[in-house]
C-alpha cells in the first residue's frame, strides 16, 4: 500500500486566505488554517466619499499566503502519516473579477512607496461598482461592434469585471495607469507570484476568470481585439495580454525555492493554474451536468456544467457561460447574486437593536425571534438588491427595497424577510435557467451560510421547492483548489475522476415543507412583480395590489 | 381693574392626558399637568394577534381627569393670583374618532367586571384600524345609496371612525353589542361624565367628532338614516343618536359636586362641548382663513377653516369638510397622515442599533448623525405609510416602504429619509388643497414634533418650500381648549375673540434652504412616482428610473 499523499488548496475570500490540506484519496482534510486580511474594514478599502469603492491591500494576498499555508503545514505535521514532502500539487482559487496593477516584473504598483496608499494602485475586489459607467460603455461598444464579445457574459458587461476597472482607473488615475505594466487577476497573480513564474507577458493565465470577466475566448482569438479596446478608450490595448488561457489542470509552475522556504514545503511542487473560488466550490462540491452547486457566502455564486459537444446555451443575464471555466470539456456556467450574507451582516450591523446584541452572535439572536415567524406572517417583501443585482438583470445600478412595514414590524421580521428575499433571488435564478433549457435535477450548496445557517438553508428549501443538500466538505472552495492541485501533482487522470474520490455531500438535507412552500409561492409573486417593475422588465404590471396582497397573506397565516 | 380670571383645558392625548390653566386675557399658562395612561404599552391597549388592534381603557380618561386636574390647579394655587374660584370655565378635547360603548346610563361598559379584559369593550382609540373591511363597505354602501353621506369626508369612509368601529364590534363582539346602549366620542365622554349630563339619549354630543367621524349633517337631518344603516347590517341603526351636535361655543353643562371635589375646583364652572384634539389644536395656534395648522406628533393632522357663506369647497381624499367643526360661523377642513412621531419613534424602539442607544435620548443621537447628511445624500426614499395613508388617499391597507438600500447605508441615512418622506406626505397634502382652490397663505405648527423638533421643522420648510411657523404656546391644543372654556364662561363673545387675545406664534420660524430646496424637489418627484404607483393612481408610471434616480442624485450631492 503506497503512503499517503496530500494536496494543498488555498483559497483567497473577501476577507480572509484559507489554506487547506486534503488526503487525494478521499478528500478528508488532514488541516485547515486561515489568515484574516490586515488592512482596512475586515480587509477592504474603502472611499468614505464613494461607497461604490471596494478595494483590497496586494500585501494581505502576500502575507496571507505564506501565514496560512505555514501554519496549515505545522498543524498536519502533527498527523504521524503527513510530511511536507508529501504534498504533491497546489491550487489556487480566488475571488474575481479582482484584477491587480503590476509593473513589468509582475510585482504590485502597491508594493512602491508612491502608490501604497493610492486607492487606484490597489487590487479592485471583485464587489467594487466604481466602474458602473465604463461597464455600460462597455457594453454598449461592444453591441454596437457586432462582435459577439456579450456572447458569453449574458448580454451585458459587469461594473465588477476586468475591463470595467482598468478603463476607469485609465481615465481617473492616470499616474497608476502610466505606470501599470498589466492587470492580473489576483487568481493568477498568486500562482504567478508562488512560482516566480511572475513576467506578465508570459505567465500563466486562467480560463476561469479570463473568459468570465474579461471577455476572453479562443473563438475570437482570445481578448477582444485591439481596435475594439482604443476605440472606447485609446491606449486601453496596451492591457490586452496575448498568452492563452489555460484550464486548472494545467500548470502554472512550480512552487519556487523562496516561496518554499517561507510556506514551509518543499520547492518544485507543481502549482495549477488558478480560477475563481465560485468554480472551485463548485468542483469540490461535486459539479456535474444537472447539478446546480449554490456557492452561498457574503454573495451566492450558482455553477453549472454542460458537456462542450452540447450545443451552447444562450441564456440572456446569466453572468457567463464559458468552455473549460469549471471543468475541463465542459462548458461552464455562472449566475449569482452580489449580495446575500452581506445583506444580513448589513443589518446586523446596522440596524440590529441593542436586544439582540447582548450575547456573543446578534445573528443567533435575531435567528431565534425570525424561527418563531410564519412565511408571510410580518407582511414584508424585500428586494435583495443592496449591492446591485447580478443575475438575471446585470444592473448594478439597482438597490435594496422594502415594502409592508406597519409600526408593529420588528428588527426579526425585516431579517427575515431579507434571508426570503435572497432565496426569492435564488429562485429567480432557477426559474431562468430552466426556461432557457438547462435543467436542475439537484441543488448541493456550499460557502458559509451553507455550513453554518440551517435556518436560511430551509427558507432556501420552502421558497425554492427543492431539496437542498450540502457538500460534504466544510472547505469545499479550498477543496476545488486541492483537487486541482492534485490533479496537476499526477494523483489523478482528471477532475472528474478526482472529485469521484474526493467529494460527496452531507447525509442529511433540507426538505422543503409543503406549508411553507405554499404561502412563498404567493410571496414569489409579489416579489417578481416588484422585481420586474423595478427592473423595467414589466413596465405595465400595477404594484396597487402587492401592499394588499401582503396584508391578505399575512392575515391568513395569522388566522390559520 | 378686574382681578385676573382662568380658564381650564383638558386635552386627551394617544399616551396622556393634559391639563391647561390659562389666563383668559392672554392666553398665558399659570399651571399645567398631565397624567400618563397606566394600561397597555404606554396607554394602548393591543392584541398581539391583530396588529391593527388599538384601544384604551376608559379607566385611564378617568382617572386621568381628576389626577391631571387636581395637579394643575393645586400647582396654580401657587401663584397669588389665582383661587380655584377664579377658574370659568372649561374645554375637553381628546383624540379621535375614539368611540367607547356605554350602558343606558352612560356608564362604560369596560368598568363592569364582566367586560373588564374584553378588549371590544373598551375604547376603540382613533388609531385602531381593526374594522377596515367594514370601512369599506360603508363606503359602497353609501356610494350606492344616492346619499351625500360622504360628502363632508373626501368620499371614502375610514376604518378609524366611528360606524366602521360600530359595526366591526356588533359582528364580532355580539355580547358587547348587546350589552351597548350607546357609543360615545371620548371627547363627548369627558364632559358628560364630569358634567353627570351621561344619559345618552339627551348628553351633549360635539359638531366636531360627529361631523367628521360619524356622517353627521344638518344637511341630511344628522346621522345617516335608519334604513340606510340597517341595510349594512340589522340592528346598527340601534346606535344612531338624535339629539343635534353642537361647536363648542356651546355648554355640554356644569362641573358635577362629585367632580368638582375630586378635581379641587367649586361645583357649577360651564364646561364646553367637547371637540377634537387636532381641531382645538388649530383654534389654539390661531387657526383663520388661509391658515394651515399643521399639529405635528405621534400623527399629523392639518386643519383649515373657510367662511360658511363661500361655496363648500369639494376636495377629494380630505378627511372632512364639516361645518362649525373648528370654528363657529366657519367650514373646518381636515387632512392628516396617521403616522408621523409613531413612524420616528417605531424606528427608534425597533432598528436603532446600540451606538445610538447608549445615551438618555435616542432620537437626539440619530438626529446628531442625519444631521450631518446633505439632503439626497443617503440614496433612500420612503413611503410614509406605516400606519396606512389619511390623507389623500383614505386607504388604511396601505403600509412602509423603503427604497435605495445598498451595504452602506446607515441608521442615520433611514432615520432621515424616514423623516423626510413624512415631509413629503406633507406636501402631498398641500399641493392637494392648493389644486382644488384652497390657498394656503401660512403654515403655523404646534404639537410634540414642533414644539421640540427644530432638525424635523427645518426638513419640512425645505421640503414643502414654505416659512414653518410655530404656534406661541406649547400647549396650543389645551389652550384650544382653554378658549372654548373661556367663551362658554362668558369672557369673550366668540372663539375668534378669544382667538385674538389668547392665541399668537413664536417669533422665529423656520425659512427654508435654497439649495435644500431644490434638492428635495427632485426627491418629491420620485416620492409622488411611487406614491402614485403603489396607491394606484398612476398605473402606467415605470418604476425602473427610480433606483437610477435616487443615485444619480445621491451623486450629485457628494460630489458638489
Amino acid at each position: 500500500m503506497m503512503s499517503p499523499r496530500f494536496s494543498l488548496g488555498v483559497d483567497y475570500g473577501t476577507n480572509a486566505v484559507r489554506a487547506l490540506i486534503v488526503d487525494i484519496d478521499s478528500g478528508e482534510p488532514v488541516a485547515s488554517a486561515s489568515y484574516n486580511y490586515q488592512h482596512g474594514d475586515a480587509g477592504v478599502l474603502c472611499d468614505s466619499k464613494d461607497p461604490t469603492v471596494a478595494r483590497q491591500s496586494p500585501r494581505d494576498y502576500v502575507d496571507g499566503f505564506f501565514a496560512a499555508v505555514s501554519s496549515a503545514v505545522s498543524q498536519a505535521s502533527r498527523c504521524a502519516e503527513f510530511t511536507p514532502d508529501r504534498v504533491i500539487g497546489i491550487g489556487v482559487d480566488a475571488t474575481g473579477s479582482t484584477p491587480l496593477p503590476v509593473d513589468q516584473h509582475g510585482t504590485p504598483l502597491a508594493f512602491r512607496d508612491e502608490f501604497k496608499d493610492d486607492l487606484a494602485a490597489q487590487a479592485w475586489l471583485w464587489k467594487d461598482h466604481s466602474s458602473h459607467a465604463e461597464a455600460q460603455e462597455i457594453t454598449d461598444a461592444a453591441r454596437q461592434s457586432g462582435q459577439p464579445y456579450l456572447s458569453q457574459c449574458g448580454g451585458a458587461y459587469s461594473s465588477e469585471w476586468y475591463w470595467s476597472k482598468i478603463l476607469h482607473c485609465l481615465r481617473t488615475s492616470p499616474r497608476v495607469a502610466a505606470a501599470t505594466a498589466s492587470w492580473i487577476e489576483l487568481a493568477d497573480f498568486v500562482p504567478a507570484f508562488i512560482t516566480g513564474n511572475q513576467d506578465p507577458a508570459t505567465m500563466t493565465r486562467g480560463i476561469c476568470a479570463a473568459g468570465h470577466k474579461a471577455m476572453y475566448s479562443e473563438a475570437w482569438g482570445g481578448l477582444p481585439s485591439a481596435e475594439f479596446l482604443d476605440a472606447i478608450e485609446p491606449g486601453l490595448s496596451r492591457f490586452r495580454f496575448k498568452t492563452r488561457a489555460v484550464p486548472s489542470n494545467q500548470m502554472a509552475g512550480r512552487l519556487s525555492t523562496d516561496a518554499a522556504q517561507r510556506a514551509g514545503l518543499p520547492a518544485g511542487i507543481p502549482v495549477a493554474a488558478g480560477a475563481l473560488d465560485a468554480h472551485m466550490g463548485a468542483v469540490g462540491s461535486g459539479v456535474a451536468p444537472g447539478t446546480l452547486v449554490k456557492i452561498l457566502g457574503t454573495s451566492s455564486c450558482d455553477c453549472m456544467v454542460a458537456p462542450l459537444d452540447d450545443p451552447l446555451p444562450s441564456i440572456p443575464g446569466l453572468c457567463g457561460v464559458v468552455p473549460e471555466s469549471i471543468l475541463p470539456g465542459m462548458y461552464g456556467l455562472e449566475a449569482g447574486q452580489p449580495a446575500v450574507g452581506d445583506i444580513f451582516n448589513w443589518f446586523v450591523k446596522n440596524l440590529a437593536p441593542p436586544q439582540f446584541a447582548h450575547g456573543a452572535d446578534v445573528h443567533a439572536q435575531l435567528t431565534a425571534q425570525a424561527q418563531r415567524l410564519r412565511p408571510g406572517q410580518s407582511g414584508l417583501i424585500a428586494l435583495d438588491w443592496n449591492n446591485g443585482n447580478r443575475s438575471i438583470l446585470s444592473d448594478p445600478l439597482l438597490t435594496g427595497a422594502l415594502i409592508g412595514q406597519t409600526l408593529h414590524t420588528t428588527a426579526a421580521d425585516i431579517y427575515r424577510a431579507l434571508i426570503e428575499s435572497s432565496a426569492f433571488g435564488a429562485l429567480t435564478i432557477m426559474d431562468h435557467l430552466e426556461r432557457h433549457g438547462v435543467k436542475i435535477d439537484q441543488v448541493i450548496t456550499c460557502g458559509g451560510i451553507a455550513e453554518k445557517n440551517p435556518f436560511v438553508m430551509q427558507i432556501y428549501a420552502d421558497v425554492c421547492r427543492r431539496p437542498f443538500k450540502a457538500s460534504r466538505s466544510a472547505e469545499s472552495t479550498a477543496l476545488g483548489a486541492a483537487i486541482f492541485g492534485a490533479v496537476c501533482g499526477g494523483a489523478h487522470k482528471s477532475a472528474q475522476q478526482a472529485q469521484s474520490r474526493m467529494t460527496g455531500v452531507k447525509p442529511s438535507c433540507f426538505e422543503p415543507s409543503q406549508e411553507s412552500t405554499r404561502v412563498y409561492k404567493r410571496l414569489y409573486a409579489v416579489y417578481r412583480q416588484l422585481h420586474d417593475a423595478f427592473a423595467g422588465i414589466n413596465r405595465e404590471a400595477p404594484l396597487d395590489s402587492i401592499m394588499k396582497e401582503l396584508i391578505a397573506i399575512r392575515n391568513t397565516m395569522c388566522s390559520s
